[in-house]
């Protein structure tokens, strides 16, 4: 368990202890060296302490590993997918069973996004009007309809601490005027959130836009942040640019949004990514890297990253992480692993993804240390330069 | 845990407490109204109370669950396949590593079959000889000989707690003609193996044959039983046959085996299956049934079977079955089950294999108690009409 937080949460049904209202960030301190923050989110179902990274649930589970396995490596958040769920089950059903806490069993917080993200890049045959976006559903066909209103209806009755406003995410190649046009409708799409939001026992928050263009993060950051809301999300990120242009431009736009409110980096990203974007004033992440990779046998390591197939684990009884405490490492070995893994055993995925979610959690539970240390430029030089020697090692296939 | 259970033992490494010597059965109380026995077996990895039933971790690992969950659900001893493990990772590197305790990281009883029932039944272009198999991987084609005393010789290395004669399994169908060939060379087998057995850390246990024909299993358990071993086997049923034939032929064949050594039936079966075969005077069972149906979404009840994907369950809020307390039932609703299941969701293997694991080791847990208090017959009895009686309710659609 991470010292930081408070004992006795339990995922386990019976322990529901959730307080009323929305959630509230509290800066706890400020890095001397860095726009780095160190900040504590109180929501309904307890504290966050960030900055921190939230392991994604897509479909209403994190992929590979149970609430049982989040509780043991204490994530404090994770993530449901609105656009997956209000395809199925339905969010009417997950609302009649009585919330997605309940449905999961996870009795932590947690946080939806609109649905807008994937409807640009997982749905079919999508149009975009003034009103919202008509798709159809990757899985058959069927056609559905997201709106503001819509968007923060379903998200309301999932019922997550934090719920996300409907964007649109344009492409990182659109040209300017349609990256213009986009951000206007956001805008508006924006304060029909607020208006459709009820203030009840979820928090919304506002996105910025504007893909690598400065002036428009500047403009659309004014035009989010005039509507009072309780924390604000960089979007539009890690679709893929190059990862110095995203640093460049989070490092920019974090600073726009409120000191006093918490900061959340969509969909980033990479142990790097994290690190350079904490040090920008980000307070918050999320990103299936860690599960997904781990499902394709790529593991994070203290000593770098680690294929786990390779034939030159097939012999190799250490721990994929001689320096990790995970349930993973203390009890099995790369061989192991290696043969788990080439053998499509279903535990492959589960041990996988409980090292890598203990790397990335372990890693911001290393990230607030240094912030509170006032040690975190350091922290962060010294990480990435560590990280790229490994990673040249690596690839020159050592 | 099972209150029969020695308090202290851990799967985690660290906490080996293996003993020297080979298995001992010690006969705890025979049933007044039944051939039913109650026993322990002592093993270099601790006890292990009988009547039991083995889940199969087949290629290194119990699919869908890991060491903490069987941990979890108190499961005394797995068993690997020699067939599996041979193949990939082979044994060799099991042993170098330690072993397949180590391994897997089990550090409670194990038993591995001989790999003959898998040659049989898996391997293409296999060729039988006085000498042994001839076989071709079902994996990659590649060619691989096993015999006495090398099944013994792969055993050995592997190191598990019990292990088994080669044997052949014949088709049921087989004529007579064909048995009995079969039944004399898997006698010379034996004795090859019992030769060939080194009396270290792992047990041998013969395999008394003789499909459905009772001369035959009494003809070949004498031959078997005429080697002092330290347990004895029926192998060669739940191939194909009619329960009932099996049930009346395990009546008939487990009285053969000697009263003070364990009786283990091989790759058996249903739960109607093992309250049956105890009845029978069998100790120990092994079967892929409730992994194998957990994975296609088939639960087991203390009200029947339970098809999870069926559309009446998707709103359905209770537990899979209200009278069961494995993590599954505590936690998790048949609506999230269902879809988990329905989204091809990794977790739904883990929960609905927790939950019929529980519900097999919980049978065997009521099974111990009942012999314990001469009320088997009774017990028996009552299981088989309550789960005829659930099986016709749920097969008329209700």
């Amino acid at each position: 368990m991470d010292a930081e937080r408070q004992a006795g949460q339990r995922g386990e049904k019976g322990d529901s202890r959730v307080a009323p209202g929305l959630v509230r960030f509290e800066l706890l301190h400020e890095d001397k060296g860095t726009k780095a923050r160190r900040g504590r989110l109180h929501t309904p179902h307890g504290p966050v302490e960030t900055p921190i990274f939230m392991p994604v649930g897509t479909v209403g589970s994190v992929k590979g590993v149970g609430p049982d396995d989040l509780l043991t490596l204490d994530a404090q958040i994770i993530l449901g997918n609105t656009y997956h769920l209000m395809l199925r089950p339905g969010e009417a059903l997950v609302g009649e069973l009585g919330g997605l806490h309940q449905f999961v069993s996870w009795n932590r917080p947690m946080l939806t996004d609109s649905g807008g993200f994937q409807v640009f890049s997982l749905s079919e045959k999508r149009k975009i009007t003034e009103e919202g976006a008509a798709f159809q559903s990757h899985l058959d066909g069927a056609r559905h309809f997201l709106s503001p209103e819509r968007s923060i209806e379903i998200q309301e009755t999932l019922g997550a601490d934090i719920i996300m406003a409907f964007d649109e995410c344009p492409p990182s190649t659109s040209d300017r005027a349609y990256l213009e046009q986009s951000l206007a409708r956001t805008t508006r799409w924006l304060h029909r959130c607020e208006k459709a939001w009820s203030r009840g026992r979820s928090s919304l928050f506002g996105i910025v836009q504007g893909a690598l263009h400065e002036d428009l993060r500047k403009r659309h950051a004014e035009e989010v942040c005039a509507v009072d809301l309780p924390g604000y999300a960089l979007g539009g990120y890690s679709v893929g640019e190059a990862p110095e242009a995203m640093h460049a431009s989070v490092a920019y736009s974090a600073p726009l949004l409120p000191r006093d409110k918490p900061r959340y980096l969509m969909g980033v990203g990479t142990p790097i990514d994290l690190v350079t974007c904490v040090e920008a004033g980000v307070d918050m992440f999320d990103c299936v890297l860690p599960t997904r990779c781990a499902r394709n046998g790529l593991l994070f390591t203290s000593e770098g990253k680690l294929v786990i197939r390779n034939a030159s684990f097939a012999k190799d009884p250490r721990p994929v992480d001689p320096a990790c405490n995970c349930y993973t490492c203390r009890n099995f070995s790369r061989a192991y692993l290696r043969h788990l893994f080439a053998a499509g055993e279903i535990l492959a995925m589960r041990l996988n993804t409980i090292h890598n979610l203990h790397y990335f959690l372990g890693l911001m539970a290393e990230v607030r240390r240094a912030v509170s240390e006032d040690r975190f430029a350091a922290f962060a030089r010294e990480f990435r330069e560590r990280s790229r020697a490994q990673e040249t090692e690596r690839t020159r296939g050592r």
